[in-house]
Order: C-alpha cells, then structure tokens, then sequence
C-alpha cells in the first residue's frame, strides 16, 4: 500500500529514535533521517573523551535498531532544506514528501559569538570531538614529556574547562582521575599527577541547575578529586597560549596559560531552527529554539512536530525543558502519540514531562542527582548513576561490554581506549615570544595552525 | 649512573616492545620512539576493517605496556633522519644520541609504482586505514541503499579485493558475511545479499604461500562463503568506478565495474630503509629490505640491528622471513640477546627462526593453517586460529573483551563496531557518462574528489 501516510523523522537521536518506535504499530511509512549511522548515547561521550569507553560502545546502528519495524527505513543524508509548505525535506541528492514530519536534530555548541574559539576549545556533541578531545588531553602530556622547558610544561598541563554544567564537571573529574591515577606511573620526566584542572564557572557553584546543597557539594567533590573551580567567572578571549578570564566584579582581566581549552558553556539550536523560524514567523526561543504547542507541534502547522533541544515547550511556566535524553524521549514518544490520535481522528492531548530526576557524574563515589525529589551526593548518587545508565544503554551488548571496561577501569584505574588518533602527531606549538600579561595589555594574540 | 649504554628503539611493533622487553633487566637506557602512543596488534586489523571489533580492543597504550619497566622510556615522535656515524636519531623537534640502535619500522604499501591508486584503494596497515575501509564499506551499502539506478546499485555492491593473500582473503570473508549476514534485515531497497564479493589473485590460488591442499581448500572455503574467486589475473588500473584487469594469456584487459577496491597486494619497506642503505653501501632486498648479518645487525654498523618486516634475512637460503609476528617477536628478543651479549663480553649468536606455524583466517568455521608441520583446513583450523589469537593479544583486558565481542558476532551475526565515523558522509560520487569498455579502448579516467 503506496497510500500510508508519509512520516518523516529527521534525526536518530532520544527523540527521533523514540517517536520511530512508537509508531512501529502504525499503518504508516516512517522514514528516519540522519547525518549518521548510529544512534549516540550522549550521556556517557565525556567517557569516550576521556579514553573509558570506545565510540562503538557508546553507539549503536540505527538500522540495527530498527532492523525489526518493517514499517521503518533508514537514510543517510543531511538535510538542507525543510519546506513547509509544499511539505518536502531536500537532501543533499534527493527530496523526501512528507505529510507529517518529526524535527529532532538537537543543538549544537554556542560560542556566544566567538565562532573562532571551536578550533581552539572543542565542544562534546559527536563522536568526532570526543575522539579530539582525547587527542588533546593524551597528546598534553605527552608534548610535555618531551618538553625540556618547565614553563611550556607548566602550560601543558594545565587545562581548563569552560562551563560547570554536567558535562563540564563531568570531563573535569575524569581528567583529574587520569592525571592522578590513569597515567601515574607511564611518564619518566614528568609527574602527570602535576596537572591542574581548572573549571570555569560564571555563577557561584558548578551545577547551577540544581538546588541546594548539591552545588556546594559537586563542589567540594571536584576540590577534593584535585580539579580547581573558579566562581563566578566568565571567559572573554581563549588563545592558543592561554585564555582570558574577567571574575565578577574585578575590572582587570587575567589569564590563565593553557594550552587544552575544552569548551562545555553552552548549546543552541541546530541551525534548521532559524529556517523553520522564518517560514512558521515564530519568534526563537532562548538558544535559537522554536517554540511549540502544547502538544509538540508548530502553531501554523500541526502536521510537524519539533522535539527535544530544538523545541521551546514552556513547562509549568518555569522555561523550557532541558536538553536531556527523558525529555526527548518523552517528547518522541508524545509526537507518535498525536499522530496516532489523528489517524483514529481522536483529539491530540498535551504533553506533560514526567520528571524523575536527573543526575551529573564527578568522577569515581562523586555524583549529585534529584531522584524523585529526593537529593543524593557523594557515593549513593554515583552508584545510582552507574545503575541508571547501565540500564539506559541502549543494545545488550554494549551493556555488557560497557560494565566490563567500566569493572576494569574501577579496578584497576587503567583506561584501555587511550589511542590518539586522527590528526597529526601532537607538536609543542611554536610560540611567538610574548611578553607578560600585565606589561602588555594589548595582548598579542598568537596566531597558529598547529593545535 | 647517566652512563648507562642508550638503546634506542625505533618502532613500538612486535619487534620492537619485544626488544624493549627482553632488555628490561638490562643496565642500560632505553628509549622507544613511535609516532603512536599504542602497540597495535596488527593481525586482528581487518576485524576492526569489518566492524566487528573497536580500534581500542586490538589496541594497547604503550606506556602501560611498559609502565614497570623502569628503564625504558617512551617518546612519541616520527623519525626523520637516522644518522649512523655519528649515532643520532633526528625526529621532529629533537635529537638523540645512541649507543646502539634498534630498526623496527615495519612496511608501507606498496602500489608497484601506481601510487595513485593508494586514493582509491586503501591497504590495511594502520588504524586509521580500517577504519578509513569500515567507512567505504558501509558507506557503500548505504549509498546503494539510497540509489535510485540499478545499474549504480549494482556497482556499488561490487567489491574487489586485491591480493588473496592472508589480508585479502580476511577481508573477502568478513565482507561476505556483513552482506548475507549482518546486514541481512536492514536495509528496505537493495538486498545485502546481492553484493558480489571479488577476489583477484594472480597465481592460481589464493594463499599459495602454503603448500598444497591448503591454497585449494581456502578457495574452496572463500566460494562456499560466497566470494568469487579470479585467479591468474593482475590489476592494470583501479579507477573511481572500475578497476582494470589482464588475465594471464589473454591479450584484452577487462573490467569489473565498482566503488569499493581494497587492497591487499604487496608491502615494501618503511621509507627509513632507503636513507639506511645508502648510508651503509648496501643492495635493497626484495620490497626494498634492508641485508642484515644472521645477527640481525648491520654488516658495517654492528650497534645497529633491524628487524622484523625492515629486514632481509636470509633463512637457510629459503629467501626472506615472511612479515609476521612471530618472527618479529623472535628478532626483537634475539637483539636484545646480542646487546646483553655484547655487555657480558660474550660472544653473540646467530639469529635461527623458530617456525611454529601460521594461519590464515577465511570466514566462520573457514581458516587454514600449518601447525609443527601439520596442516589444517576448515573447523579445526578455525578453532585453533580463535585460540591462538586470543592467547597472543597483549593485555588481559583487551582478550575480556574480544572474548565477548567474538562470541556475540558469532551467536548473532551482529558487529557493534559498525560506525562510519571521520569524513564526509558517503555520497553517490558524480558520474562521468561512459560508454562502454569494448567501444572505448581509450577509457576515460574518471576524476573524482569525492569517495
């Protein structure tokens, strides 16, 4: 039957993955979109960053997935254009009609206008930047094993995240474990255990987002895993050889010297967003997002859905949902729902976020969450975190494979997946000479294509 | 005591740890210079090629390797000069002297002068290349998947393999069981199953290092798996979209119409070789070897000794060692035996290879293999191979780990490691118009950028 509604997902993601599979009763056609093979688990990439985890252990094949739901196909392509009127979504070779469409392509890193600090400070989104990550921070220490200059060591080893969100606490602490543990005895002229790890955070306390006293103990967890948080802080310039900081009510900025700058500050819409925006007259949402019904769907047009990072659903009037795997799934689940509604031509409900809880990782007994209004730290949050997200892991197998690496590297400190890959083997940037920072406020900014 | 004897060892291979193990009692310095901070257990890399295992599993950071061998350090650098009159390693940003110098470089491919073709048709030597062929492959049912011309879909399913020995014959078996196997259920356009599978092989059977029946038996076995076998036939051009070939006693080349061409034919010696013998006045080996003394040293420099793939040793006149671990590990630990020979003011040995056997692995249940002189072919040698492998790879966690994933690849067919990862997203490259082969002896040479 060529007559089944069309429904287009774009984007494997939580939300779009989900959406896929509640419909797989459906008398529909699904077709799934993506740039990429793989459904990601995001939660744990800071892992894969970190060399815990391999990228397959944290991914698994859409069509795998899906292999099972006849009514499903899988595409790879990347999407240009969405045209909402004439209802077609153009791909790079191709154009697909739809007569409903699931918009679920996430966010993606905001540099707050600084689009040029994202060579120098990656973001953690894709695979891609996990696996660069990994190569700056192995390829740090090991630029500083051969380094005969104390001060370039110094600066080697010294790395600084932006950002006191989850993932910015989360890399924090697992840079300190390997600093402190991981490598502790692999170098011979340096001592990795040297390494200062250094959070930036604009507000008083990382992990903001949470209530009292959990920021106060993330931080007292970090200080105590060895990572340096700096408070109400913003960053204002990242360099090649340092960054820039101004502290909340000093007038005089200052600079940390660094050469690894990860960047966890901030996301925003993907950039479908601005295009749907212009052809619906919405205006964005914070981060770019677009703002929908209350059941998921555009105002102007109830035949497409956005889900997840990308929507601006106002919550219980408190802003919009966050940018976490429960809300897209929920939402995914809620889109598929209103379709099926309108095919039994019953009316649509609204969507309600069912919150149980969210939780961040620190590192090895440190974590703080919210479960079912109940707030845990320290070691009961992290044994519930590892619980949760073994559950989570999508495929048996990387189940298992994921409790393995991480039993082992609980044991043993050791983290199999330190390869540095992809790129040029990790060279002492040449310095131009560069006088100190207070003599020199005009500050060069040193310009290199090497990183 | 700085006046310990500098070893310094180029290449962190089987020949080279095993060098640097064997020494590790040794009063003496050590130093291990590889561009890569992991020893890659190179025989299991067509796995990673085929999906079925991650980088990180065939992998091992050398400096845990060497983390309690207190007298050896690891640097990372690439070599660029060796200079040996005046014992100085040059890399990148530094020197260093040595007193005695271990070669242990390995091979490159070698294209038989069409380097052009290395483009087109990716070996399998480093990480990189297999996850650079996993890409392809997938890439090209993906392609197929969203094709929307037969012919084309035809030619993407086409894969060709050049070299049937061992690495060719791997990757012609794991190929064929991603296509009637893995990916059986996942597509909804093009059936997996359709892909032809080839193999071209110049003499008359694949693995024809082996002795009679084996060569025969894994013809067999690669058919049952569904490969096809073309024997007697070079490659003359390898081309975006087609690959030409010359049987031998036919006067026309033919043509295989394709977008997948691996190869697998032949390997030379690491670009080092060549600045070596010009320094020493020696004539290249065959694959551009370097002649070593039955000490494995240098005739004109006895502190230098080069092995593994990097050396020519003439073994009871049977002509060159073949490239592989074993014989590696046995020149690497007869090095070290020479050095501590040297320190005694004993004597040195001569080098005698102690050939246990090899084995070459087709598909599931298909392997064929010489044991103490005994031959083996299909189950037996299968199992023996699984055996053997899991035995030799280096670390306790990685053999967990491989363990598991072997034995769900082989209860389910399913291969986790199935991301395409690192480049641009598999696209239908853009066509010239051409006609025929038979009207076009002049065969335009399709230019793409894309692949």
């Amino acid at each position: 039957m060529n007559s089944n509604l069309q429904i287009v997902i774009l984007g494997g993601g939580f939300a779009g993955l989900q959406a896929a599979r509640s419909l797989r009763r459906a008398n529909v056609d699904l077709t799934i979109i993506d740039r990429r093979n793989f459904h990601l688990f995001q939660p744990l990439l800071y892992q894969v960053a970190t060399g815990e985890l391999s990228p397959a252990n944290i991914s698994a094949p859409l069509r795998a997935l899906l292999r099972k739901q006849k009514n499903a196909r899988v595409l790879l392509g990347e999407v240009q254009v969405v045209d909402l009127n004439n209802k077609v979504v153009c791909l790079t070779d191709r154009e697909i009609a739809y007569d409903y469409l699931i918009v679920a392509l996430g966010s993606v890193h905001h540099y707050f206008g600084h689009d040029d600090w994202e060579k120098i400070a990656p973001g953690l989104k894709t695979i891609e930047n996990a696996t660069e990550i990994r190569r700056q921070l192995l390829g740090a220490f090991e630029a500083a094993e051969r380094s005969p200059n104390p001060d370039e060591i110094r600066d080697l080893l010294t790395f600084v995240i932006v950002g006191g969100g989850p993932t910015g606490c989360e890399l924090a602490g697992a840079i300190a474990e390997i600093a402190r543990h991981t490598l502790k005895n692999d170098f011979r002229t340096i001592n990795p255990a040297d390494a200062r790890i250094v959070l930036i955070e604009p507000s008083e306390y990382p992990l903001d987002v949470y209530a009292q006293p959990l920021p106060g103990k993330a931080a007292q967890q970090l200080q105590r895993l060895g990572v340096e948080v700096i408070s109400r802080t913003r960053v204002t310039g990242i360099h090649q050889t340092h960054v820039e900081l101004l502290t909340e009510g000093k007038e005089q900025a200052w600079r940390i010297n660094t050469r690894t700058v990860l960047w966890a500050a901030g996301v925003k819409a993907s950039p479908i967003a601005a295009s749907l925006l212009r052809q619906t007259e919405l205006t964005s949402a914070r981060g770019g997002r677009i703002p929908v019904q209350n059941d998921t769907s555009l105002q102007s047009h109830p035949n497409v859905f956005v889900l997840g990072d990308l929507a601006s659903f106002n919550h219980d009037e408190k802003g919009d949902l966050p940018g976490l795997a429960p809300v897209a799934t929920q939402m995914g689940a809620h889109a598929a729902k209103c379709i099926i509604a309108d095919l039994n031509e019953r009316p649509r409900t609204a969507f309600h976020y069912r919150d149980r809880g969210s939780m961040a990782v620190i590192g090895r007994y440190s974590a703080v969450g919210v479960i079912g209004g109940w707030k845990f730290y320290g070691f009961v949050a992290w044994f519930l975190w590892l619980a949760v997200h073994l559950m989570y892991i999508t495929m048996f197998r990387n189940r298992m494979l994921v409790l393995v690496q991480w039993g082992w590297t609980f044991l043993t400190h050791d983290r199999s997946a330190r390869l540095i890959l992809d790129g040029p083997t990790p060279r002492i940037p040449q310095l131009a000479e560069t006088t100190g920072w207070d003599n020199d406020p005009a500050m060069p900014h040193v310009e290199s294509t090497e990183r």
